[in-house]
This record gives structure tokens, sequence and C-alpha cells, in this order.
């Protein structure tokens, strides 16, 4: 036996105990005659402590010899420590030791192995076994263990059933790309890894399941931007007989039931707002509400006085920044005019009003607006003595989402995006279809499966463009803190709505019946109205945490070139593999 | 809304309520002046009437234009049915339809939704989803999700933290063929899906998560056999700081907790055999103990006394079957010693004694043998009057499969392996390797992490050719009523004796390096001692319901070819996606 008790169990009530601890060492303190040993594992930290005294000269040896994270397994008296150390729960004790064994040495890690660590980013993926001791490491992979348990029991506890969905299913072009896998038993012939368990979960309802869950692996090809992963894991859920409403409610209940059970924190009811009025308010549809800070457009107030850039603009549209009129000279206000000109935001200028506390007001635009003009503006802002005005103009959704960068950044500077703080958001009434003007043809604002609303479907079945344009549908996100954590919809059960919708996407009836024909014929067999959402589980993982990079979520996380640095995964395989698979490498030389 | 209630909800104490139920059609009764119909859905099934009397005339229409399959949902009144049906739940109401609405129709479904239905296998697979609203199909899928939960719940209220490794890791070609994915990031190099997170568990005790498990997708490019699946699922655990005493415990632990909560039964504590006395008492490392009727060797009592067969045998041994001396005729014997001869099994032949009721003795080799001689067996073997004695030779490993053969089918025939009868065993001290002699080399019995017993290891890292044959592993299965649920092992945390392992397995240094140098590189860094084991969880399933087969508790299995016969995959893909991915396929004509 290697342990009688973890290394973080230890208290005074154990006192006199003879104990077996086995453990890391952390670090060791040499005083001569006195030495200390810090023993760690998962559960804690334990001090062991050998004296010229007490310990025999060879084991007083031993212990010298340690380096860290050498494996030991002790056995010793608890006695009562002379100086306690009240930071740690085992502070009170120590471990005055009579046997030792090493179990295995180390060489020095690459890094410390501390709360701060002094890796690099390669370095931590690279060993990442040793990164995973670290503690905030390992709570974090303890936490997503916890999320994962407390999810499965609400969803159980509620008459859901987890069933698992195959992971080996069939290539679809629509969407991301697939990761295919050959088939070796049906050569020429691929499977795909799964997206998501969409299509399985909707032949779960048409199957009479009614209430589906899973915490599943997904995989997308995706040119991997931050923060993104090659596979990731998903809350999938899915139910049938309902309304949009009893969805919202249901996965409402879940994640205040998750905050509770995780954090200890309770959140009110989830406000609701449109697409639409999250797009014009804060210009985008996954808006921060930590701080309001809304948009208002000036396009009535500022336009037609002579303003040429305004004029020629489809939208007039700022930001009121409280108590910041003082606080931004014009060398900030040009360095931030600046940040907004870079190309990942691309604004075109930056127009600011103050309001200053003496009454005065001052504009980069005073030359084309009276002091009443920007007075309107300000009441129209909801501007008081000392705030600040920001004004950007130009095509709509361009606009929109500078103004976005504008405001988040706002709050960035002015801490408005507190930690434990947390807002959430359902957002509502997505468009169905969002037409690409490059490509010239519609995408699905959220999949191919998601229905319009119900009294859009007459529309949708007979509309012309512009009326396709403009279906909304029983679509809808929920967002936390800016970030998308779930989405889902109202899906179609019939067959001839979903044909028309494969249509519109721009599927012949071929290529529809070719990659969705199950589908299609499960909707012929009595499907019943469902619908559903998924979770972005690792995205909930952080945001609970408050953490921006689900990365530390994830136990064996890839790189931004999807390798796995510890293992060197992707990797080449054997001429024999290939020639079972029936395929070959079609690489071409590299000039 | 479309229920208030499920269909399997309302009891008599309901009567009068105004209810909305949704869910289709399974039959209708029509009386002309009356008609019923039964309503179902997961929850189950409640009956609708309509009458002339009472029923508005479109809406009597509309029930008689119901097809099976359709779905429906009413508004009604709950009555007292004046029939009361006691098996069901529902049976002693009905519900006396207001209102009707048609939410889909249905085709008539290619076989009967019922308990047993008139489809076959491929049928059934093709239309898995109506399939999967039988009762019994869907009853296994619901009953796989609270094994599920169980094993959840007690895993993480024992200290286990689920940790999900990835799915996308790196091809090894030691053991069974991996599924490969071809990455398109780094061209010709690919990905492979995980056998078993065996490497990755292992690196999680490396990191000092101590108790981990995933009930987790395992991938084997195999040939199918008979009730093999492609992917398929394990309870993955590994502990650290662990004797195998306390791993056996453990699980030992979890097994019986998931008996108890799923079925109600308490099961005794699991006995403990060596892998050598299964073999030498069953013929078998994973015996059915639902009988006894082991293995009795003779060669001592049948060699030397002039008959050759026995005399040129490695191994002479038999059974005993209770009071079957009388049941059955030389023309039994006859038909039975044949299905012994079947390729299958491949005995060259049968020997029998007979011991009369009488006193008598008769058998098939009584004119080599003195009724002394053949009293002699029987005594040995525990024979009494009316038992029969079937009697195999030859090579030893062979003779014992063929007699565990035998031993099955007479367990068979004569009713001995229950239903509901669990007989649980830990088999122990499996051999580390085994000799190939065909391709002359080791394999491992396990697989190349297990670790040789504490005390074999010297002999391990210095003994020769004979020595390793009979190295014996710290490895274990469980088994339950013949199969094999569970399987592990203790592992080499230790970086020369894993190199050991891997050069007896036939690894050049450099091959081990390359295919697993991470996990060398992670033995040097203060890797504690652990050990695990993985269930089969589709088995388990099986079991635990005394099926034979796992399909049913698979929600979309694939069948023998690896084929998805629901949504039709493998399948082919476009040139373009296989020009992003860098290969071609590399057919060839077949003639």
């Amino acid at each position: 036996m290697y342990r009688t008790h973890n290394c973080g169990a230890l208290r005074m009530a154990d006192i006199g105990k003879e104990v077996t601890l086995s453990g890391w060492v952390q670090k060791s303190r040499d005083k001569g005659f006195m030495m200390w040993i810090d023993l760690r594992d998962r559960y804690g930290i334990t001090q062991l402590i050998f004296t010229e005294e007490k310990t025999p000269p060879a084991l007083f040896e031993m212990a010298r010899s340690l380096g860290r994270e050498y494996v030991v397994t002790v056995k010793g008296t608890v006695i009562e420590r002379s100086s306690k150390n009240d930071k740690i729960p085992t502070g009170a004790i120590e471990l005055e030791v009579l046997n030792m064994e090493i179990l295995n040495i180390s060489k020095t890690p690459p890094f410390t192995i501390e709360d701060e660590t002094d890796g690099g980013d390669d370095l931590r993926m690279t060993y990442r076994y040793l990164d995973l001791r670290r503690n905030p490491v390992q709570q974090s992979i303890i936490f997503r263990s916890k999320l994962a348990m407390a999810t499965r029991k609400y969803l159980s506890d509620t008459g859901f059933i987890e069933v698992e969905t195959p992971v080996l299913i069939k290539s679809t072009p629509e969407g991301a790309r697939d990761f295919v896998v050959p088939s070796r038993m049906n050569k020429g012939q691929f499977y795909a890894l799964p997206q998501s368990p969409q299509t399985f979960k909707q032949l779960l309802m048409v199957a009479g399941l009614d209430k589906y869950f899973q915490i599943v692996k997904c995989f997308r090809d995706e040119d991997l931007r931050a923060d993104r992963q090659p596979e990731f894991t998903q809350i999938d859920c899915e139910m049938a007989f309902v309304t949009q409403e009893e969805i919202l409610n249901t996965f409402e209940g879940l994640t205040k039931h998750l905050f509770k059970e995780t954090l200890g924190v309770s959140l009110a009811d989830f406000p609701r707002m449109t697409y639409d009025d999250a797009v014009r308010l804060y210009g985008s549809d996954k808006p921060d509400l930590r701080f309001d800070m809304p948009f208002v457009e000036l396009n009535e107030l500022a336009q037609g006085r002579g303003f040429p850039v305004f004029d020629n603009s489809e939208l007039v549209v700022g930001i009121c920044v409280k108590g910041e009129a003082e606080n931004n000279s014009n060398k900030d206000i040009k360095k931030l005019t600046e940040w907004m000109q870079r190309p990942q935001i691309g604004a075109k200028g930056l127009v600011y009003v103050k309001y200053g506390q003496d009454g005065s007001i001052k504009s980069s635009v005073g030359k084309f607006y009276s002091e009443e003009d920007l007075k309107a503006w300000g009441d129209k802002m909801g501007a008081e003595k000392g705030d600040i005005v920001y004004v950007l103009s130009g095509e709509t959704d361009k606009t929109r989402k500078q103004l976005s960068e504008l405001r988040l950044e706002m709050g960035r500077r002015l801490g408005l995006m507190k930690a434990g703080d947390f807002k959430p958001l359902w957002v509502v009434d997505f468009p169905l279809l969002e037409w690409d003007e490059e490509s010239e043809r519609f995408h699905a604002m959220h999949h191919p499966f998601t229905s319009p609303k119900q009294s859009e479907i007459p529309n949708m079945l007979n509309g012309d463009h512009e009326t396709m344009k403009n279906l909304k549908a029983d679509a809808y996100d929920l967002v936390i803190n800016g970030s998308e954590i779930g989405g889902g919809s109202i899906r179609i059960h019939d067959r001839a709505l979903q044909s028309k919708n494969f249509k519109l996407l721009g599927f012949t009836p071929e290529e529809a019946e070719e990659q969705f024909g199950f589908l299609l014929g499960a909707f012929e067999y009595g499907a019943p109205p469902h619908g559903g959402i998924a979770f972005g589980f690792d995205r909930l993982c952080a945001v609970l945490n408050g953490q921006a990079s689900i990365r530390d979520f994830i136990a064996f996380p890839k790189n931004n070139q999807g390798r796995d640095m510890m293992i060197d995964a992707p990797s080449i395989i054997s001429g024999e593999q290939l020639e079972e698979l029936g395929i070959d490498l079609a690489l071409k030389e590299e000039v």
C-alpha cells in the first residue's frame, strides 16, 4: 500500500498517528541540522521534517539526495508544527519521517511546476504532462469534470436520456470542412467525423426518444484561429413536442443550475433581445451586457448639416462614455483613432464630442456643427457633463462592427467587464438565411435544418427573393458576457419544407437526396415537431472561470497548426497502411 | 404547447381534468359508433376515445383518417374506462377527445412497430429511427443511459475525475489496425483514432491527476466478426499509487454498485482465479461459472493401458455431466461427436463413459480399459451413478479449447446458464508475453505497457528466452457469465523496463522512440506507480440484460461490413476534398 492518507488530508486531530504518504517533491529547505520537504499530490501539500536529532543518518542522506519532482513514499508520525502555515489546510502539522522509499527519480523539469511558471506555450504543450501538474491547470481540468457531471445530473434528473451517436458518419460538404476517414473494408469510400450530431439527434426525435442529450466530441477541419481546436466538445440537446419557449426555459434552468452548482452564483432570469436589436444597439449578435453603453443612431441629427463624411454615410452612430471627457487628451484620442484605423478594425476616422464639466462642448467636427447641434446629439445619447461621445459613420454593417470593437475596448479600459459578474442574454429571432453577395447564394444563418417561424412558412414556400432575405427563424443563442456559449433552433420536420430549404441553399434535388435522403425519408414516417440547442462545453468552462482561452480546460489541446506537440501528431504512416486503405499521397513538390 | 402530460402519466386521480397529449398512433379500433386509438410516446400509451354520441362528426372523420404512426396532438377530458386494462399504468382511464390536430402524417412503416417485429435485420438497420420506436430497443437505449449515469456518479463520488482525451492522435502499428485521418494542414501526415486512451491515461497519472475515468469511444479497424463494431465504448479508468489489490477492490465495488442500481441485484464478493487455473480447469480465460463442471485430467489413469490415441496425447482430460447417462443414446452421442468434429471445433473424436443407475459402466473405449480402470476415472471425476463422462485427448491447448466448447454446450443443453444468474470472476496473474510460433516473436498478452509482477522484474531484465515465456504480469480480467467485461493491469512506470519490454516485443530502439518517445520521456520526470482497467461498456450493457448481442444497446450500429445502413456511410467524397487532403485513390480494377 502506497498511502494511508493523501497529501491534503492531515489535520491537528491526526497528531500522533503513524501514516504513509506518497507524492512528488515540490521543494526542500535544508538548514543543515534540519530539513523540510513539501510533498505534493493532487489533494494538497504536506510538510515532511527530517532532523539531525531524530532522523537516522542514512535516511537524512536520502532526503538530501531528492530532486524536484522525485516520487517518494514516506512513513512517519504526524506532529504539530512549531510555526504553523495558515495558508494551506495541512499547515498545522508536519510529518516526522521514519522511513522513505524513492519510487521514481526525475530529471529537472524544463519549467517550474508552480502556479506561475516560466515555461512558454510550446514548451508547456510539449511537456503537457508536467504542465498538468501545475495547480491552476489541474484545477481547470477538475472543474471541467465537475461541470460535466453537474450537466449530466441536471439533464438526467429532468428526463433527458444520454445517447451516444456515431463518430464514423458520412461526409456532407455543407458547412465547415469534414475530417474524413478512409475505409479499408469499402475501398475508395470514406467516413467523416461529425461536425455535430445534428441529423442523428433529429432522428432520435423521429424515433420517439423525446429528450436527448450528449456531451460529445465534434470535429471541424478549419484553418485554426486563435483558441479554436479541431476537436471540441458540445453539450448537445434535442427535445420533441416543444416550442421555442419551452426550450429556452429548460436550458435557462440548466445554465442557472450550473452556475449555482459550480460557482455558488444565483443568476436572475435571463433577458431576451431580438437579433435585430442586438445588432442595432451593440453592433453584435453576442453583446457583452456587463456594461450598457448602447449605440445611438444620429443620422437625423448629424446629416444635412454640410459635413460630407456623415452626409454620404449610410449610418451615423455613436456611443457615450461616461465621465471620460477630462481623461482623454487630444493625444489620447489620436492614439485611439489610430487603434480604430488598424486593418483589424478598419475605421476611416473617429469623431468625438466632449461634454466638459464646465459646460463646454468640444468636438473634432466642431466647425461643421453648432453647439446646439452637438447639444442635441448629447441629449439623444444621454450625455452629461464630463462625458465623451464617439461617433462613427459609413456602411451600416461595417460601422456597427467597428463601433462594437470600440465599445468593448472602452469596457476593457474602464474595467467595466468585471470578473465574477455574469450577464447572460438570449438573442432570439435570428434570420433564417443570409445572402452572400460574393457567391450570390443563400447560406443558412444557423444550419440547414432550422425552421422558419411558423408564421413565415407560407412566405418561405411561396415568397420572392426579397421575402427570403427577411425570413425570421425560431433560432436563438445564449450569450454570456459577450461569448456565445449556446445556440439552437426549432427544426423543420416536414419533408416539403426541408426540400425547399435545401433548394434555397443551392442543393439540387439529387444532392439533397444523396446527402440527406435518410433525413428526408425519416420525415415521411411521422416526424414530430422538435428543436434543440448545443452548448460549447470548452467555452462554457472558460466563461464560468472568467478565462479568455479554452486551452487550459482541455487536457491535451492542439496548437494553432492542429498539432499535438506532445505526441507529435499528425505524423506519417507506413506505405503498407496506405496500401491497405487504397490511397496514395498526392504530394506536390514545394518549390 | 404540445402537451400538458405525457402518454404514460394519467391515472384515476386525473379524471375530469382537461389535458393535452401528443404522440404517435399505435393502433385504432373502429366499432362504427365508437372508436379507440392507442396514442404512444416514450412514456407510455394512453387510450383515446371517440363516440358518435359526443364526438363532432368532423373530428370523428379525422380520427378515422389516421394511419399507423401518424403524429397528433389531442385535447380532451380524462374519463374512467368502462373496461379497465391492468396491463398498462394508464389502463384505468381514457381520453375523451375534444380537439385534435394532425402534426405529421406517416407512410405505412416497412415493419411493425411492436415488441416483436416482422422486420429483418437489414430493414431494421436501414430504418433504425423506426426500429428505435419499438419498446425493447428504446428500453435498451434508456438502460444504457442509466448505466452510464450510475457509473459516472459512483466514480465521481469516489474521487475519480472524468477527463476527455483526444480523438485525433497518432498512429501506432502495434495492436489492431488504426483508423486514420488525413491532415489537410499537415499534408502527407495522418492522425489516428484511438484504439483506447491508454497512453493518455498513463500520462494523466504522470501529471498527478491520480484517479481518472472516462466513458469513451474507441476505434478498431478490424475485420468485423459477428457482434464487433468498428467504434465501441469503454469505461476507461486509471489510478496512481495503487496495487493490484486496490484496483480489484475499487472496480469490484463499481460493478456491485451497477448491478444494485440498475437491476437491484446484490452480488457477493467476486472469487479470484489465476489464469493458469482458469485454463486448466475450464479451458478458457473467461469461464462461465454459472455451472461448475470442471476439467479433470486423466493422463495418469488413462495412459499406458494400451489405447494408442490416449498414449500418444499430450493431454487426456474430461468432464462429468451429472445425471445424463440415461438421457444419451448411442445415436445422441454419435451426433454430439459429429458436432465436436465440425471444423469450428475440430475434435478428432469423443470418448464417453456412462455410469449407469444400475451400477453398470459402459464406454466407447471399453475394450481398452477394465471396469476397474473406468471406475477409477469416475472416482477421480466425482462421477456417480447416472452420470456420463466425456473425455478428449490431444495437444494440450487445442484439447482444452475443444473441451471448453463441449462444457459450454452441455451447460446450454441442460439449462445451466440461467438468465438472471450472475457469476462474476476475477481472472488474475496473466502471462506477460505470449510466444507466437509462426512469427517467432513475442506478443503482449495484455498490451505493451503492462508490468510484470514486482518479483519478476529482475527475471525480465536479465532472464533468458524460456524465462520470458513464463513471466507473470499484474494483469487481470473481470469475467461475468463467460464474457470478459473488463481487463487491466499495473503499468510499467520505469523507462528502462518499458524499453526492455518494447525490445522483447520486437521494436527497435528507434521505433520505440518514434512511436512512444513521449511516454518514455514522461517516465523520466517522476512517473508514479499506476495501473487501471477498462470495461467494455457495450458488452456490460448486454451482459446485465442477459443479451448475447450488443447491437440493440447501440443507437446507430454498423453492420458486419462496417456500414451504417441508414445514412449509407462510408461513401465516396469529392475530388476536391481529396485534393485538399493531398491524397489520391489507389484503386485497382477488380478482375
